[in-house]
């Protein structure tokens, strides 16, 4: 119901709700090896039943304004999203993230839902500090991050086991002043 | 950050969610007097916690699949709103309903927004009958339920115990087929 | 242990209890095809755990107030039963409902057994209206809504999704005022 | 509803459920200090708030089939009762007990609502042992134990802490088969 | 990391906590039939998840002060343990146990390890009786209780029904003034 | 009862349980403003309830093995503690921290129980980071940090919301391997 669009292409930011599971299924199947080569995600949506889980955790989390998901449809299909790991409205911190199948990459989706998903948390519910966490191999996330203006703040080195490895983690952010300053410089 | 256009002058239908709480609260202050007249709505909303508690137990029916409330905004203000009270996606039957402040009546508002939900649980959820239940004395929602297409199905004598007093309600529907067949008569 | 004689030929009305889930699914069992040809009882209590859960939550419904459940006994045996699918006491409304075996049929007994548990939702627990929703394709249970001296107010039209098909549900009532003059007509 | 006749003079044991919770804090009123010499039950029901509170974790235990609480009215009355501290179903034990206000004393209404709980528990519900622990001060209380055919089985020094000071604790059983000898016996 | 001596040949009490339900399923499968001659703990743990269930459990109560576990370790093996199967500190109560593998037995590590937790309970947690149950054919743990300085209090006759037969329950206690004389004699 | 001693003049690491809250909080009362310099602990500990609260967070987070905390003690006082914050034994990663009243400050308290807590996080409990995540202001911390042979990874600009200012937090670690070389060179 409702869509914000994200360019002229027709492609579209929407809420990603539990009863929507078997599209978000389907998109993991198609992406999975893509998508799952630096984050968890895949692993975690692996049939209907983790799909529903995934996407009630995440409907859970809206609830508490602990957390947010938000699909990309691109052709009326689903191809990714963006989403608020955590969020922290008390204390203005959220940690953002993305994912995409790999048909709808290189065109900017991920850099557009991002960008609609950081305004709102910053102008619209006064976040103060966006984080976006990535695995120092997992380029294509690091340029979004560069993309939207954020800054290297450092690297926590093999914290992040993943598939039986231990990845180091670079952390980016972006604090609410610099955000309005590079809107209003662009 | 979700916004659906209602109309030329600038009403749009976005979701109401338990951080908009203050602006939910200050809205049903201005509209105590005339929404209390048939329905509870301000008298479940009477302080930042009720409003608060109203739009969480809202928040958690939607996780739930069990109901949803949507808000009605006019010049930039909460002016009113429509929701489902109840939603039974497995069984195909949802109870629709509607407020609405002073200021905002008589310009076609809640008639809208209904179209657009009632369109969503028809055409994306797979509802197939959708209710509208309302005090026998609430002309102007009887008056939308007849603008919707509805068909009154009966009177529930004295089952709406409101401010000490018993209320007839009367019952309204339409199915999915009628629904259907009214679009494109239009 | 309590017990209520439902007339000469030593029927009973008794609470119908978790610990009885045994003796519930073998009637269940017993009267599975008859029962079901209007109500989704026996599509619930197919097993011994399923019986326990439907007796259970019936127990937690009478803690919380909002339902209870009574069984009837012919020569010993479980037969059927009625029920408070719902109850509001704060709202004063109760929905009542019945089941049966066939080998009990024809001998009053629900209607006895409801109007015992009328009787005393209306004058112990101050209850203003009773509800009896059935399928109008089920006329026993509309004989019974008769007998009880309840008014029809309206049909549900295909509201209730049962094996696949949508039916009609026919509303009636009985309200306390009418109650306590036909009880006195009597 | 549901009554079990205690004898000629009208006495009757029935369910005491939380909606009673006014009727009950009365009754407890009227009886606070003579009950309290030895139990602590009045020092939990001391507004309608306690007392709703005790009839609903009792009536919470029934769900569980934990314990058990019975009313015992006389002319009208609610003047004492019957209860199952705790039951233990799988293990075949439960603990009865008992409380009285002093008008009603001296006319063996505790007695007779023991014994019909006691033969439900054993005959009904399978229980080998039915336990009465009591303060060895409670010289009532451990009358009716006696007159029940229960055997003493020892005393729990000072286990009993109950208004500042530590009381001894008499433990009382009957055995099912020590049940059934005495009812023939009688 | 904590740890209790238990007297010269390096045997120590330690948490038994639930990250240790692996080596504590072993300890029980090496004691299972001789812990299992009187008690019911080797039934509780028979695979993986229910040792850690057991676990777990022991570890809710220690949170919510109704209860605690102790493993001993012989040599570096985890052997048997003490317990307090139930702590009311409101009113100074709990109930103490024991269990060992036999290769253990014969030490006193019991009776030590018991000492202890009960001189803990009485001086640091105030507690007024220390009780110990026991099946009355259970002559080892009658035994730690006569070591411990307790009384014999009566017989709980059948009380107790375990791998399908009923025995009887010796109670035993000590209370915080004989506990310190004791301790002054000693 | 459990007690690990932290060095010659009789200072120990003991458990930190909710039983404790109101040494807890007197000790933090001492301590108010010299800890509340830079962490939130003394804000979150104001009278018995809340210091109870603490306390027993800590304690659940124990049970799920996603926490613990810790009591220094010195001269029979508790004066400060080791915790941590966050564990997760799935992924091998913790974070830990300190806190310390004044009077018991430059005795190297803080460093040697950290150093028992991280070696049994790390040999124990298999973690393979643990990280320490402080103020930049806090320069005492930062020293244990130091001292405990951890990295400097990066700074989370303005991350931490603390009496209405925000902080740069500083990220340190150690790894396990750095860990037990460490040792071994020691």
């Amino acid at each position: 119901m409702y869509a914000i669009s994200l360019g002229e292409d027709g492609a579209e930011l929407r809420p990603l709700e539990p009863w929507l599971a078997e599209e978000f299924l389907t998109h993991i199947d198609r992406g999975r090896e893509f998508i799952g080569q630096h984050i968890a995600l895949p692993d975690r949506v692996t049939d209907l039943e983790s799909s529903r889980a995934l996407l009630q955790s995440y409907a859970e989390k809206a609830v508490a304004e602990t957390g947010r998901i938000y699909g990309i449809w691109a052709d009326g299909k689903l191809v990714g999203g963006v989403l608020f790991r955590t969020m922290d409205i008390e204390h203005g911190n959220a940690e953002a993230g993305c994912w995409l199948e790999p048909s709808a990459a290189g065109k900017g989706l991920v850099t557009k839902a991002a960008r609609v998903i950081i305004d709102w948390a910053i102008e619209e519910r006064g976040l103060h500090r966006v984080e976006w966490q990535v695995s120092a191999a997992n380029e294509p996330s690091i340029a979004v991050a560069r993309r939207l203006g954020m800054t290297k703040e450092g690297v926590l080195r093999q914290s992040y086991l993943y598939r039986g490895k231990r990845h180091d983690i670079e952390v980016w952010s972006v604090l609410a002043p610099e955000w309005r300053a590079a809107k209003q410089a662009s």
